[in-house]
């Protein structure tokens, strides 16, 4: 039996803005880094310490992890990056306001980009300003040009069933610091949800989710979020998005 | 040929105060996130962008690392951390100000301890409030209860000759930050400097110090701190603490 702990970055400046931003790596609001403090204190309240941390290659994840980390006294601990934990590509909307997108495009078609589970937005053009073309942190990677969860599904579980279950079977507890998607590939693996079901699950940023895993790395019991009022409340907020 | 960059932690709560501070995990001052800032950007304009970074396992030197990365735009990079980039650990003269010990044991004694290339401090009580006797980071290591210089290469010289060689034999840029004596102890054999000379040897913080290194693991021409007025005004500032 392992213990995986999820948590979602804090707010950034795009979620503040309302845009879609995937894997343009923005910068954690004020907000947010408050949200890593408190995610930290509740790690450390509950007791759950992280044993190694594994973190997308995005800042808004990173940073989150180390503030988290030193405000629960784990600051010290192993770091493990991979781009296969970042947020979803976004394609061509990256960049774009989710409002203006939904009226541009029309309802149907806006959330079917957004929640859709195998529908990927048009593919970014590689001079875009939003696309991570010449980046130095993907050298050797054949980066996606746009993404449906599916796809994300497709590329995180390599690292799932790679680096991760390697700290699992370490007997380590295991904080994975990433992305609203990509936690939610996760999740859908973790808790055998439907491909029609997982459009209505958000995850809340800032949030730790703890699970319980047993020897087939499935969860033994319901996962737990520490702090289930405010985790409640801030999922309500993420399913407005765009309205 | 590879580069190798040091960089020696932001001014710490304990370096202010002036106590001796060795493995007792204190935090940055404001003023040392500012330096780790400044390093950044001295990293950054010069072009010298680090690949992988080695880090201790104490706060000052891991926050300064995260600080300036960020700022370059690099906080994506690989992480290593080891107990063995410590700061030198000061015995039983931890926890103790620099003044009031030079006081009561007369400056030979003080100087012997502080600057002498083989004589530790008195050890410290496993039951102090400054000793790291449970501290789980420390798990299944045989901790020292004091140290000299001299002790700081012996366990230091593993670690170079292992991790950071594997990095640097990959042609990746390494930064290591960690701490005054940890750096003294790699410098001190990097610029192959006796066992007096290294008495007078001071390195300034939130300075990076870039090193050209060849076949051999050593310095084909002088290192360079990347602002050399700056880093000689600290270093003076560094030899005077405790008068």
């Amino acid at each position: 039996m392992s213990t995986l702990i999820l948590l979602r970055h804090g707010r950034s400046d795009w979620n503040e803005k309302n845009l879609f931003t995937g894997w343009v790596d923005v910068d954690l609001i004020d907000a947010g880094r408050e949200e890593a403090v408190r995610g930290g204190e509740l790690l450390a309240e509950s007791g759950h310490l992280p044993d190694v941390v594994h973190t997308s290659l995005l800042r808004r994840a990173i940073t989150t992890a180390n503030i988290a980390l030193d405000v629960c006294d784990r600051h010290w601990i192993p770091v493990r990056r991979d781009w296969r934990l970042n947020e979803r590509h976004y394609g061509a909307l990256q960049g774009l306001d989710k409002a203006a997108t939904r009226e541009l495009y029309g309802e149907e078609q806006f959330m079917t980009w957004r929640r859709g589970f195998d529908t990927p937005p048009p593919p970014i053009e590689l001079d875009s300003e939003y696309a991570q073309t010449d980046d130095p942190r993907y050298d050797g990677i054949e980066i996606p040009r746009t993404e449906c969860l599916k796809d994300v599904i497709e590329r995180l579980m390599p690292y799932w069933e790679g680096p991760i279950r390697e700290d699992l079977d370490a007997g380590r507890t295991v904080l994975v610091t990433a992305h609203g998607n990509s936690l939610r590939a996760l999740v859908k693996h973790l808790d055998q949800i439907s491909d029609d079901d997982i459009a209505d699950l958000n995850i809340p940023t800032g949030m730790p989710l703890v699970y319980d895993l047993g020897e087939d790395y499935l969860p033994t019991r319901p996962a737990e979020y520490l702090d289930p009022a405010v985790a409640e409340a801030e999922a309500a907020k993420v399913a407005s998005q765009g309205r």
